[in-house]
């Protein structure tokens, strides 16, 4: 069943519309394999100069599709013609069986929409471990090529508008409270270049239902070399920087598909340090810390959102490692729930990271107050804001480590949720 | 306050009755510090022959006593007279403070049982951040040493009969809710020797009430050098192998004294490994996993005791580092915590360990029950053999990872608690 869960106190307020954007089509079924009366199946056709780039989960026990989108990626040298997407059935840890039904959803997409099965995506989101019945995601593959097909003149142009990415974010939806879609413009090469995404998550695994998913679409032309560089840097500041419940799904996947509707004129691309790509970069970057922060707002149960900054460290990765040892620690995370600013929690979180920070230089502000300045208390100071700030949906720490006495350069921001009844009662309560 | 949360339904259904220890004499005192009408000061004075050895906290941040206890074990070439504990406060990001209170409570220990400050040994647990205030712990340290002054002819022989130890073993805890002891004997050198032990803890770090710490004190005679190798070895395999949050303390300190009575006849012991050591290994290990697993069943809101056997990982270590992943998942603890047999789950926490384990060889086992083989579902398993087991109090998970080809040959042990709605509301919802 799907989820009759409340919507997510951090929900954004306002739904983005997002534009239409040129070398995509994309379109929404209802196959009810798993779910009644709602789309779980979505489909993408790309523009035939499309090239893609992909991040896939670091789990050692990845999903059949993942190691499927894996494959194609580099058989077909980053090309695309079609991603199909589908929820309620991960398609995890389902053997032969599952690897062949993940090859069927490919083929099937192939044949419906005569492209070439090494350049069809495939990702799935839902139980684990059942096998997945590849006939109504067939008959679902069909039924949208036909409604492509019976407007051809409107080719890419068509299928695309703000309807069709909001049908798109919600059919994949499991225990979203929310469907998430953002979007960007970008100048390269003296044009303005279009980006769309759409994602599902909550909880970097959810109860059975798994796994972070996103999709990122630009009109832009850029190489598939290129394109997997800009995915890779965006990635480590956005989704590789949320966290739920450190949990890592075996199928999370975040495919970037450029459609190359708007060719670059001059010297081809041939590095993400390409200076005529900056402002793409900029613009990538804040789409898909949009949707993170977006997917970690509706983490299980989260009634806060942490925005951890880290300074001082020995090094930008070492920052990162410190934020999310800050932002994994159950103990943080329920005092964060309780609305008590305990920064004693937030000390021993950063000692457990294992990485060099000095106990003695240590500072902490919650909500722009300064609560501990070298590794103790500051005395006497002003508890009510503090207190104010705490009750606030957005929970603001700043940690200065001071390593390397107090020269460590490093720096990150992580976002996380808090651990509250909520998620108890998600994962624990109602049973599978 | 202290806790007044019931008891555990993990708790031992009797408290072991420690047998009188030679070479040691404990007592107990209430400083009215922090808590009110109970013992929250406990001092144990050796036998001038004490030899000891001590693990602790791999926290970057130590609390101020675990950085003097770490001082003066090196200082003292690992020599004991003494060791003060006081629960109410851990003394910890109290900065220069702080390492004054430490070294207060060791002089005044040192001033009133005669002996070297360096060869006292000191542990706080209780709220971080909080100046420790040391006169009434130096009251309490007096009006004992006076009491042990009382009997000067029963010397190290009185002041340890079953009641000193329960007692000791009270006055050390925070929001644990039942003492830990733990004894055992073992032959040495043609003789009988005792080990008794004491722990507190009851979550890797409580709310604001830190710490794990445990003492074990044996009559043999053994050098520090040994009974360091001895303790290090034992650690791994017991307090190293449980987790409750996977949040480490400020504050864990696990020391090892030997008082020496017993003599050993023949060559002196020179290494962990001699092999007239093999019955105090053993009993050693067997008395530091009781208290081990008794900490974990003391788990905040624990209702269920995971015992997690991995097998066929690359190594032990990998397969340590594997069973912590699966202990550690939020997920799994609270699957258990809703007595859901959800491999799926611990599949995905095998996965995100980073160790290697192969996919399609995966088998688990919950209750004895084969639930999933060559990575996937056993098909038409009897689950109700699997869901009687889950609702019991002892969870046993056997997971077979099948690295390197199926030819893995790394073991070990873990015990976890699982994650309840107790958890939050201790955490969350109880303000410090």
């Amino acid at each position: 069943m799907t989820s009759k869960l409340p919507v997510s106190p951090l929900a954004p307020k306002k739904t983005p519309r997002l534009p239409k954007l040129a070398g995509v089509r994309l379109a929404t079924a209802a196959t009810g394999s798993r779910y009644q009366g709602r789309d779980d199946l979505m489909l993408m056709h790309f523009a035939p100069t499309t090239t893609m780039a992909g991040v896939f989960t670091r789990s050692l026990m990845p999903s059949a599709a993942v190691d499927l989108s894996r494959l194609h990626m580099t058989n077909s040298r980053g090309r695309a013609a079609a991603l199909v997407v589908n929820a309620g059935n991960a398609n995890a840890f389902t053997g032969a069986a599952g690897a062949k039904a993940a090859m069927d959803m490919a083929q099937g997409a192939a044949a419906a929409l005569v492209c070439k099965p090494a350049q069809v995506y495939v990702a799935s989101t839902g139980v684990i471990g059942e096998d997945l019945p590849t006939e109504p995601l067939l008959d679902g593959i069909n039924t949208i090529a036909r409604r492509f097909a019976a407007k051809p003149r409107a080719g890419f142009t068509g299928h695309n508008d703000h309807k069709a990415w909001l049908a798109a974010a919600r059919a994949m939806m499991t225990t979203d409270t929310f469907p998430k879609l953002a979007w960007q413009t970008a100048r390269l090469g003296g044009k303005t270049v279009m980006l769309n995404g759409i994602a599902k998550g909550s909880g970097m695994i959810a109860p059975d239902m798994a796994t972070m998913l996103a999709f990122v679409v630009t009109d832009a032309a850029i190489p598939a070399r290129v394109l997997q560089s800009l995915l890779a840097q965006a990635n480590e500041t956005s989704f590789n920087a949320i966290t739920v419940d450190g949990d890592t799904s075996t199928s999370d996947t975040c495919l970037l598909f450029a459609t190359g509707v708007h060719a670059l004129g001059g010297a081809p691309l041939r590095s993400a340090n390409d200076k005529r790509l900056a402002g793409f970069k900029k613009a990538l970057h804040a789409l898909m810390q949009d949707l993170a922060v977006q997917t970690v707002s509706d983490g299980e149960g989260a009634s806060k959102l942490m925005v951890i900054d880290i300074a001082g460290a020995e090094d930008d990765a070492a920052a990162r490692r410190i934020g999310l040892c800050v932002g994994n620690s159950p103990l943080v995370k329920t005092a964060v729930a309780g609305e008590d600013a305990n920064w004693g929690r937030i000390v021993m979180a950063v000692g457990r990271s294992g990485e060099l920070a000095e106990r003695d230089r240590l500072a902490i502000d919650i909500g722009g107050v300064p609560v501990a300045r070298r590794g103790r208390a500051v005395k006497g100071y002003d508890e009510k804001p503090v207190a104010r700030h705490m009750r606030g949906h957005r929970i603001e720490i700043k940690i200065s480590v001071g390593a390397q006495g107090g020269k460590g350069k490093g720096r990150a921001r992580i976002w996380a949720s808090d651990l509250t009844h909520g998620y108890i009662s998600i994962n624990a309560d109602y049973r599978s």
